[in-house]
């Protein structure tokens, strides 16, 4: 496999489209599909669906198509979900709280060890099963559970501070829902979620085909 | 303007980012900026920067950047955002409960009208300031609110139904949370905000670059 800088984030992103619509199958009992039927599922084309899963290897049969079961362990392997991942949530407000009982992120391989907040009336409050620790015990406990990824839900003005802090602890990724970019140092990846630039991306879409003008 | 269809959707999605880096920008007094610094904030070359802005027009001044302020203004407008929109959310759970406070929303220009959930214990709770409806009042909400928008945090299983519901009542955008793909007709457009697939993004730059096999 080629280094993962080299592949393109978007064809990375449709791996877990295509690992959402393959489970999808295999719970329905579908043992065998084509990339033209996998492609469909999702809007793409089969030459979209190939082209993707040549930068990992060859994994379907010419005439047969792809065995269900058998590529979903390889995107899976391909993701690194085949394993579980312990996870830290620092920032305990009602975003923090909604994503502590996530149940997607069990299900995907996601574990939650850790909750903080620099809010000293948040620290010891449960949150999904666990008991919200001060920040100055983060870096014990990403030490202690060797977890790699922090998930950010604080306010924009301490997204930094707190990246800046989780990457000194040991945390390699960052899923960042706080509304501000944040600079990480080299060899920690952020994936930045802000929940408003969706809906622009929505409404960009709206404002030239819905609207009255 | 071309089509809205015609731009790449990572060219979007950066004028989103651009807006942010601005908009911080214009907080700090900078009344003009390079495509190089603006770029720069992001990890982009200028190059990239102007090429994103060109689909759109033509912003910049050679030798003197761009108006930070009236850059801002234009952005807006492109994505739609120089105005108020209304927005219905539907299910009313922890995720639900946690996106009707989240202040990004408001800040970008999107207001939440309605909240809805199928769960008669939930009906009639307050969220956010909105007091829960039943989902048979969601088509009257809509066509009173001239809402256009949806925000889905409904359980996977839910998701096809309630999105083919909300389209029906006159629903164009629909920001997608549920773990779930679903199929929208031809003038509604979907955007997933599926949370364990950012985290599988993540995932798959840590695989290879800091575990230790």
């Amino acid at each position: 496999m080629p280094h993962p800088s080299a592949i393109p984030k978007a064809a990375v992103f449709r791996l877990s489209l295509y690992l959402r619509e393959l489970s999808g199958l295999h719970d329905k009992g579908t043992e065998t599909v084509s990339s033209y039927k996998l492609g469909n599922l999702l809007g793409l084309t089969g030459a979209q669906v190939r082209k993707d899963l040549t930068y990992f290897g060859q994994f379907g049969y010419p005439g047969l198509g792809y065995d269900v079961q058998k590529l979903i362990g390889e995107l899976k392997r391909i993701l690194g979900t085949d394993r579980v991942w312990d996870v830290v949530l620092i920032g305990c407000g009602n975003l923090g709280r909604a994503l502590a009982s996530y149940k997607g992120f069990r299900k995907q391989g996601f574990r939650i060890v850790g909750a903080f907040d620099s809010d000293s009336r948040k620290v010891g409050t449960s949150i999904g099963g666990l008991t919200v620790q001060p920040m100055s015990e983060l870096a014990e406990t990403v030490t202690r559970t060797s977890s790699r990824i922090a998930i950010l839900c604080v306010p924009a003005d301490q997204a930094q501070e707190v990246a800046t802090l989780a990457a000194a602890g040991g945390i390699r990724g960052i899923l960042n829902f706080a509304p501000a970019p944040i600079n990480t140092p080299a060899g920690v990846v952020e994936n930045s979620v802000d929940l408003s630039v969706r809906l622009e991306q929505l409404t960009f879409q709206l404002r030239s085909t819905s609207s009255p003008d």
